[in-house]
């Protein structure tokens, strides 16, 4: 058999857009894992280096993890844009939650695991609580998959499973 | 900050299908946190027990652990269905290996961490090299999780980044 995965990297504070959402955006992939992200014009821009437990065939990550990475870029763009759509400045204000209604993920080609994965996002609708986010994920310039996410405004019963 | 999450569980072989597939079907999830999956007349069905790690939500698990268990479980059920569609019986020869060309979640309702998620995958469509594999997710009876994920047989050229 394999040899077990090495364990996680330790947990550190992120930078960015990260820093303001203060791990409320929820996946353990955002937190353990580092993930940072920045605006860029109208695009938000997370750059992930993926670590060999991420392997699914030799040489190439695992589709969950570009999945956790697409939600994770995409509820953390939503919460990021309402903010700024609200005229908020970044580190003013606690950025509200958003959760993932549905994902929808392409994968076009694999992705090699042995590179820094770039995602870029941007809002494609902004209705209500509602935002509809695009995100594609590329490795060394080129896309190898593209998503898109339905992020909701986190209603305030959400955790009381009504 | 939060602890640090711990360590993954050492590699353990599977029961079931996951036996035979001999970790070919890619993800670190399968094979890390040993999801077990049988057939139940026409339905694969999967148990996953999550772990305090797979938090996004104090007492719910993240999302992307659910798109990476619906992904795992239907590549699974992919390979497994076209293996009994050609009347081979499990064990005897090597399953061929699908990979996801299209992964899509709705997400229904928080699901709970600290207890067994069932996994319930069914054949939609199945042509030539595509399977169309649609997926339910339910803890303690509940569907909080509903996936559909078109599979390919892996191409020869998969890895070459063609």
């Amino acid at each position: 058999p394999p040899p077990p995965p090495p364990p996680p990297p330790p947990f550190q504070a992120a930078d960015g857009i990260r820093d303001v959402l203060g791990g409320l955006v929820g996946s353990e992939m955002c937190i353990r894992d580092r993930i940072k992200t920045y605006w860029q014009g109208e695009e938000t821009v997370s750059r992930f280096q993926p670590e060999p437990y991420h392997t699914a065939f030799p040489g190439y990550v695992y589709g969950g993890l570009i999945a956790s990475l697409i939600d994770c870029h995409a509820t953390g763009t939503a919460a990021s844009a309402k903010y700024r759509e609200e005229g908020k400045s970044i580190g003013t204000e606690t950025l509200e939650r958003f959760v993932t209604a549905s994902l929808h993920v392409d994968f076009l080609a694999p992705t090699p695991i042995d590179t820094t994965l770039e995602l870029r996002g941007r809002v494609k609708e902004s209705k209500g609580r509602k935002m509809v986010i695009s995100v594609t994920l590329s490795a060394e310039g080129k896309e190898t998959a593209r998503g898109e996410v339905v992020a909701l405004k986190m209603p305030e019963d959400f955790l009381s499973g009504k």
